[in-house]
């Protein structure tokens, strides 16, 4: 198990999407497939590992179809700072339809939302959340509900940085993708968030098209509106992609056991440990955050340079 | 949507597996990618749609991102008589697992199946038989259970032609998946089937691996187990990919819409309707089982030539 600080890279750690991406690659070394790493432990061992794996003859080699690569998105893929960006957008959804809505004017934990009391807003726990998540999140057809999100991601800009919530983005993780890619891997995204909220935007911005995403789901139900079948997003829960259920999603989904695995929290645990418990050669990283600089330093137990999140 | 008979199949309906499919394929007219298909309408419709797809600057291209088509499994990529395929697995491992289950002796449906008959068997209704598909494929862990599948799909006979199951796929259907894929399509199989029960063997016969293949299943759960992560097989229906089923099923694995479907059943409706209603070209076939000589013949209405199934 590889564990990697993010004060550790020595460029941009948000990107600037994927043409400043190009850019930053091009005038680097042309050679270096990872060039916004710093050349200590993670990097050398993801490159070693994948030139093992890679190498005809090699006693660890994996054929193309074996190489899988699943990635947890908030906090590995992408920043989860100050929060989850899916429950920015939740709130975003409510202010925008709070005027369909005149009884969330005195309704928790709407009124909160409404008001920018967080603290308030969070005081009623996890009944009031799943209702709000529930009233933004369904009620309307998955290609609405795609169309939604793509208003919102392509305009929406984050509190703090003032960005594009896409542009909030590890550039070192997005060169990962591709240099995996390069080398015959499929890579997936395994991650607590809603399946429908990802799927919309990470073939743009992570190269990962839907189908390689997995995630949290609610219940569809199959209709016919005006001789026209549309999939309604029901106020049901389907699937919780986080901690147990990440094993299992990737067995859902991908139904292989993926020979790599990065991860950042709690949350990711047992996929790293289902990763690692295979046969023949397994990779496994873990993204600590102690950039207070340039991201967020919130691990949970920030000892002097050696961090460790969760019990491994 | 197209229509196309089963005994309009020039050559051998049923391949016998990978390597005759290329032996025929290189004796055969070596530009055809579709030996076995009579020049009629179907073959027609096939090449003249993919030619559209796939010509860049066309009005209908579509790029290869979305190129997605998906194939039911029973009765469209492989046969599904006299019983389903799965069902003779389960029939089997009935069989195997009865000196652990003395009980079974007099339990039904355990001991019309162990009798063989089929008749007594089914006549207790869905309950017995959940109980039977209960005992036959839950209880152990998903590797454990794609060795079981293995162990039996590469030894057990068709009762009538005597082959492998994997040799009762349909030739043309093998021929078509490549052609697809050739020119730059994903090919998923969406099938009633369990996802668990195909995924060992649907690379080696069609050339989809796991991730690609949709399909019924049963809850999992995530364990420790001497130190190791396992995925163990609840004796519980998570998800049935039938009929409503398949357009949802679709929408959770793949995220994005069809432009092509393949099915043979009422099972299969509603992935058509999904397909075809999306925006831009789109296109389904329906096979019809016509063929008694070769292979069975029963589709529900056979009027002379032109046969439907199902209200379509």
């Amino acid at each position: 198990m590889i564990e990697m600080n993010t004060r550790n890279f020595p460029a941009l750690i948000m990107a600037m999407g994927i043409a400043l991406f190009h850019a930053i690659s091009h005038t680097r070394a042309a050679d270096d497939p990872l060039p916004s790493w710093n050349d200590t432990a993670p990097k050398k061992a993801i490159m070693a590992f994948v030139e093992r794996v890679t190498k005809e003859g090699s006693a660890e080699f994996v054929r193309p179809e074996e190489r899988i690569a699943t990635f947890d998105n908030d906090g590995t893929l992408w920043a989860e700072q100050p929060i989850y960006f899916q429950f920015a957008f939740a709130i975003d959804r409510v202010k925008a339809l709070a005027p369909q809505h005149p009884e969330w004017k005195t309704k928790e934990p709407f009124a909160s939302f409404l008001r920018d009391d967080m603290k308030a807003a969070l005081a009623g726990g996890e009944k009031g959340l799943l209702e709000m998540m529930a009233a933004t999140h369904t009620g309307m057809t998955v290609d609405e509900f795609s169309k939604i999100v793509i208003d919102w991601i392509t305009t929406a800009k984050h509190p703090k940085t003032g960005r594009l919530y896409t542009e909030m983005v590890y550039q070192p993780m997005i060169e990962l993708l591709a240099y995996l890619r390069t080398n015959g891997f499929k890579t997936f995204i395994v991650s607590g968030g809603g399946i429908e909220f990802m799927r919309p935007w990470t073939e743009k911005v992570y190269g990962v098209p839907p189908e390689q995403v997995v995630g949290s789901s609610g219940k569809l139900k199959f209709e016919m509106r005006d001789g026209k079948p549309v999939l309604v997003k029901l106020p049901a829960v389907d699937f919780i992609d986080d901690k147990e259920g990440k094993p299992i999603g990737i067995q859902g989904h991908i139904g292989r056991r993926p020979i790599m695995a990065f991860g950042n929290s709690d949350g990711d645990q047992q996929m790293l440990e289902w990763t690692t418990a295979g046969d023949g050669a397994r990779f496994a990283l873990i993204v600590h955050h102690t950039d207070a600089e340039r991201a967020w330093a919130y691990d949970r137990k920030s000892d002097v340079g050696k961090l460790r999140q969760g019990a491994r």
